[in-house]
């Protein structure tokens, strides 16, 4: 086999065991954060039909693209999930029993056939949460807050920018901008800290807009980032009228729990999904060391109800975060587990039956114990103690089983337990 | 959309919140066992090069069928993991400088296009350890320990079956089987248990063995199925010899962990993978509820070497759980997660921002708590309450509020707390 055919895809990669160590401490957090929080855990299949998957309430023209296809023996024409998001609303649709409100939380592998940058891969892991069955603003809060309190047990900092589709649509439909432009214009305007004025301008341009829309859009671009900014605007649009009323809404929590100064009002965040109806976030590393946003989410109340061809409404809120991107950031952040991996190393000399009985017996006291197989020499064995990450060692020889006593040494101390064990 | 377009793909399905609390409970239970044996987590890809996972070191003809390809936009002919030791023996081939020996654990999904049955479906989590690097059969016991401890933690009584290939194939050769019929033979036999004895005469007859190996054949599926019986074989054959060296050592480490009632030595146990060399084995409930194997495993020590291409020997030996299997296993034995899923739920009455103050805090003390958001009057939230996993319930209204001061309801004893608290 030439060596090529056993390498990764390109856009796939591998976690060796000191990555995913670390790799297995976040995703717990992120679970454990998630229960506390009384979500429940939700596993839906990774192959879908792509139909499913193009729906028009999915994920839009630039992520269909990205979307991998295959069939199987039976011809169907099936995709690989490019989101959690999709195969969740299916289960709200395919399962009306379920009582709402539901909140739920899903960890799983999503797949992209985008093009590679710098972290982003075309197989990477999401962790969503979702609520549907929830009109208040209080599901945002909520989210919000998920966010802030599992950051803060990865001892991460972050902030959060928050805005509202509504508010953004109310106010370019006041400048004019023609509805067919509309969701062109929000996501150049979503572009805003990434490009300059003047290549923003340009886009805007480009889609043909009149004058006074281009104008009006520039005095909002240079407009102080405040909610007051809105206000004047209230009773010409209803659109501007309920965003902001929502926005208010959703202060009013944050500031109740506290974390209004983690969460930053931003009037020109869009996000690239039209499936967003209301609020939307997007969660950054208040160290900057990634440009890009390592979870978002908003609100969604028409896709489910889309998905089944029904004027039901679903009110429904989201939030993502990309466990990749948070490895990446503790990576930058040369975060290293604290994990040892294994409490206890045997190194049997010629002992290997009485080490696995021993063995047995120490895992039973809750430690992680790892017993030396390949039959290398002591020191081979205590070199190899020494660079992995194990806190104590056994040397077990025909002395100690006979005695029916061992000796435990500390390697970072260097101190030595003698113990007693009936071998 | 239409109805048929929002169900799932046949093959796949979902988990549920009920269900999936369960099956969260079995997964980590096998991972924290995992842990305890000083295993360490690897995480690979979905995603591969089709050649790798059709590599002859792999899956075998019959898995290659199953296999579900694809392309990426650079047009490379890609496949879908159908194991989890493919990925690994690629990632112990990549990384020359991983420490010998390694033990590795990975949970995650593999795919198989194959034919429906009852409890078999097209993707399915597979739960491996695998440990590359050591030649003796402690190897081996300790991995038949991991699931003996697993499935006695899950509180499931299983037994174990074993074999060593090494024996089946030196028998055969006394036989007289001709090589190029050997795999085929030894399929047939490992049915054994599953079809009558005319039909496998049968299969083994249509194979044209000559008649001195039907009968010779014959009689080893009459003897008593003991090591003893081979010892007249050992001059005779050096695979028969080592087979029988090999099963004697494992038995001796059984013995001393105690797990030798567990395990029951089944001389025509083969397992259907050609890329095993030495022991392998099987495990099954005791209550014969699932007829099939619920998890099995062996040794195979050329794949790795066969896969790079080299003639080093890479000594492995590996064991894996089908996690959907026990699921099922667990269904069928009515087993149902004794976890609350929420511990406290809190009801407000006009008072969502107290209410989600009051969560946080009584999050941070490890409760699992839910607010009902919903604006659901206490009546419909009670039943709600009711019907649900919810340990302990707070109604907010204005009054608790104003008097800093709520209670605590028990929603098993009936009985009521009452707890200060400064809103």
């Amino acid at each position: 086999m030439k060596k090529m055919d056993y390498q990764n895809v390109r856009g796939t990669q591998d976690f060796l065991p000191e990555q995913e160590v670390m790799r297995r401490e976040i995703r717990r957090t992120l679970e454990d954060t998630f229960i506390l929080y009384g979500c429940k855990p939700l596993e839906t299949p990774i192959i879908h039909y792509s139909k499913l998957m193009a729906s028009k309430y999915a994920g839009g023209a630039e992520i269909l693209q990205e979307m991998y296809t295959l069939s199987d023996r039976g011809e169907r024409d099936l995709a690989l999930r490019y989101d959690l998001t999709i195969p969740f609303s299916k289960v709200v649709a395919m399962n009306p029993e379920i009582p709402m409100p539901f909140k739920r939380y899903e960890i799983g592998k999503v797949f992209r056939d985008g093009p590679i940058k710098a972290g982003r891969f075309r197989e990477f892991t999401q962790c969503d949460v979702d609520i549907v069955g929830v009109k208040s603003q209080a599901a945002e809060a909520e989210l919000m807050l998920i966010a802030v309190d599992a950051f803060s047990k990865l001892d991460v900092d972050i902030f959060i920018q928050y805005n509202n589709r509504k508010l953004l649509y109310g106010l370019l439909q006041i400048f004019e901008v023609p509805e067919e432009y509309m969701n062109r214009v929000i996501l150049v305007l979503d572009k805003m800290e990434k490009i300059d004025r003047a290549t923003l301008l340009k886009e805007l341009t480009e889609l043909t807009l009149s004058d006074a829309s281009l104008t009006a859009i520039e005095g909002f671009l240079d407009a102080e980032p405040s909610l007051y900014y809105f206000d004047r605007y209230i009773s010409s649009n209803s659109f501007v009228r309920e965003g902001l009323a929502e926005l208010r809404e959703l202060k009013e929590y944050l500031e109740a729990l506290q974390i209004a100064d983690n969460c930053i009002f931003h009037p020109f965040l869009a996000r690239g999904l039209e499936i967003y109806t209301g609020t939307i976030y997007e969660i950054f590393l208040r160290n900057g060391s990634i440009k890009s946003s390592i979870g978002s989410g908003g609100r969604y109340d028409n896709a489910i109800g889309g998905l089944i061809g029904s004027d039901q409404n679903f009110a429904t809120v989201g939030i993502s975060f990309g466990l990749d991107v948070i490895y990446t950031a503790f990576e930058l952040a040369g975060k290293i587990s604290s994990d040892a991996i294994v409490d206890i190393y045997i190194i049997p000399i010629g002992t290997v039956k009485q080490a696995l009985v021993l063995a047995r017996a120490l895992r039973n006291e809750g430690n992680r114990v790892e017993v030396e197989l390949s039959g290398k020499k002591v020191r081979k064995a205590m070199e190899r103690a020494n660079k992995g990450n194990v806190s104590k060692v056994i040397v077990l020889g025909e002395d100690e089983v006979v005695n029916n006593q061992y000796q435990l040494r500390n390697m970072n101390t260097g101190e030595v337990e003698k113990r007693a064990f009936s071998f």
